[in-house]
């Protein structure tokens, strides 16, 4: 089964919107094991739309047409495919009574080109809209199929998943369900990690390539493990997905923060909830970035107390404490720390201090950053990196570094201690 | 003149790359006056680049293709171009030299694989790297022409720039030097922005349509006016933009924070630095996000000194100075700016306090924000305002506004009053 995707705008192909739907439709056909060869971009252009849909039917059995499903005179997809079908569009008497109420429930006017939505080619089958006033359309082309759906991401994901993505897969005999499951880590580089996890890859080749294990290199955020599963049922692929996740974390231990959409901060936030414990930052060359990610966490007012952002030395001396001298040094990094913990009243403090660049600073190259943390129990320790990259690459790795300094310890303080090799600060890849 | 653009990379298709590249030759097209029907992405296949080579040729001027050069065995683009061709590659040796030395300069060993990188399909012309190891190539297909750039932006903007772009427009016969200007704006929803500026829009399209005026939104940071003008030489488009800039500027006042890249944090820096005055914050709602974008402006250390995330109302009450009581309310933003201005020792202060939900803090719904302003000779004021969004969206929208009320008062203060309205914090859209 090959299905191409074509997007309809001419926002896109003038770069004033960036087409990332085809980038998230080429991921989630990968998953449903259907091939993706072809992707377009075309324009509000009733005759090349009608173009490449005819190019794309030639060479695939499907074509998901994304955009173009608004109320406006420029919203044309229904037209071209109506046109490829070689049938009329008629207005559908049920699609005009959702669309009204729509607009009712949302107590708002609506005008009557709106109803143009409710145009639906003889012959195809409409895709309920839940998301937004467009509905999704099936449309029939001999034995070949063309799938319309809106451009709006939210609106797109949900038809796919709810209704392309299981149509597909009956129309490819394809009685599998396929799963996948991403485990994030941070701390080693891309190659590390895969010799790390080369060895359940070659188990896997062996038993039969099922499940499969992919790496993702994502930047700031570290690198990702995908497993991926194919089963008669999803109880079976999830079974098989829990067993290679704790082969892997078996592996990785610490290494792995998160699962799927779980970021660095959430896994802050959980282990300081169990642990009852709030949190104070100190932030120089973070600058507010390392508090900002933190606030993002639902729920993070009960147990973050704030972050004394302390840019000039001034503020670093008199709010908290830090004794006069160099600003970049292991010293100046603790007592941020427990100026932190003093000021803020929070049970751990956590600093960072450092050279964004471009220029040195206290005789320090840019990209050298300490990191200290103050726990309950414990002295304060302090982490000395040097980072690569421009002001704001070395700003995002320091603060996902020091989240995962904290994490790391927390860990070990819940008892969770697999020997791994200590935290490195280093960024992945 | 018709131009094409062929994304080449698998990953793209699998969407581990969103495909940014053809969005920014799509702008860069359109502004050199070349038109852009189709954009297309393929995988690392020789046969299918070559068949979306031959059919791009077919319909179109000219193809530019992105990506693909790269050392390793799946950088094909140069094998597809050769075949298009009907010519064979042939490795360059002033190109082999000029490798060997990047590595060399590098201190870094050289794989023989990167010599692969040295292939020029016979005939073809060489645009010479300046970025990264990959040359660019021009490809004369009969009357017709191919472009290989890498898939690096950062190697793909400058050969657009350098070499491609002006040689399409020589092949267009386009003698004319189109340039553009973009006025960033911040305070006005798209359709008042575009009332307020239809009086040049229509004074220009009758006296011919150039310049040329289009709005883009770019949601959180406001709404772009693009200025586009056409011209023999440089000079006189510059010119025209010039005085197309004073002609709206006149329109839009201080609605203008910035030109071209130039950022709000930008803005407000210019002005600080301009006043002599230091700037410190208190933030609650936005939780350090102020403080991170104002540290990516180069030189803030000699103007910022640095903000009190004060999350927890304990930290706003033994911090700040904050008298108990409601912490989302116009007394507490005051007496957060007031406190922020005592603790960091600032000559300035801003504060920002409010509502990102899910739920009400305060009896004050999720979106209520507000954000307060102390300067040095006049009593500290207060904006309220009610923002549209979910968490994240409430949080840049009210650093934004934030920061754009410095702005004003900045502006104010320095004598710059044109009768403009207040700020309303209300985002754009």
């Amino acid at each position: 089964m090959r299905c191409e995707v074509l997007a309809v705008g001419t926002e896109l192909l003038l770069g004033q919107i960036v087409d990332t739907n085809s980038a998230w439709i080429g991921e989630h056909l990968a998953l449903a094991g259907i091939d993706c060869h072809l992707q377009t971009k075309v324009g509000d252009n009733l005759g090349r739309i009608v173009e490449c849909l005819r190019s794309a039917l030639e060479r695939s059995d499907a074509v998901i047409c994304c955009g173009g499903l608004g109320p406006t005179q420029d919203d044309i997809t229904r037209e071209a495919i109506a046109e490829v079908m070689g049938v009329a569009l008629r207005r559908d008497p049920a699609l005009i009574e959702v669309i009204r109420s729509m607009f009712s429930a949302r107590g708002r006017e609506m005008a009557e080109s709106n109803l143009r939505q409710a145009d639906v080619p003889d012959g195809a089958t409409v895709i309920p809209q839940t998301r937004g006033t467009a509905p999704g359309l099936v449309c029939p082309v001999g034995d070949r199929v063309v799938y319309a759906v809106p451009g709006v991401p939210y609106e797109m994901e949900d038809m796919l998943q709810r209704a392309v993505l299981p149509d597909l897969q009956a129309r490819a005999g394809t009685t599998a369900t396929i799963l996948s499951r991403t485990l994030r880590t941070w701390g080693l580089a891309e190659s590390t990690l895969a010799e790390v996890v080369a060895p359940r890859v070659e188990a896997l080749d062996r038993a039969g390539g099922n499940p499969t294990i992919a790496f993702l290199a994502s930047g700031i955020e570290g690198i990702k493990v995908r497993v991926t599963a194919k089963a008669a049922t999803a109880a079976t692929a999830r079974d098989l997905l829990d067993r290679e996740e704790a082969e892997l974390r078996a592996l990785l231990g610490p290494l792995v923060f998160g699962v799927d959409e779980a970021t660095m901060e959430d896994a802050v936030a959980r282990l300081l909830v169990q642990q009852g414990l709030t949190l104070g930052l100190a932030e120089s060359l973070t600058g507010g970035l390392v508090a900002s990610r933190l606030v993002n966490v639902v729920g993070s007012s009960g147990w973050f107390r704030g972050s004394v952002v302390a840019y000039s030395p001034e503020v670093k001396f008199g709010v908290l404490g830090v004794r006069p001298g160099p600003v970049v040094s292991e010293q100046a990094a603790l007592q941020m720390a427990e100026g932190a913990r003093r000021v803020l009243g929070s049970d751990v403090a956590l600093s960072v201090t450092g050279v964004a660049g471009p220029a040195e600073l206290d005789g320090r190259p840019p990209g050298t950053v300490f990191i200290a943390l103050a726990l309950p129990e414990r002295p304060a320790e302090v982490l000395g990196v040097r980072l690569p990259g421009d002001r704001d690459r070395v700003r995002q790795f320091s603060a996902i570094s020091a989240l995962d300094l904290l994490r790391r310890r927390l860990l070990e303080r819940a008892g969770v201690t697999q020997g791994d090799p200590a935290p490195s600060g280093r960024p992945p890849g």
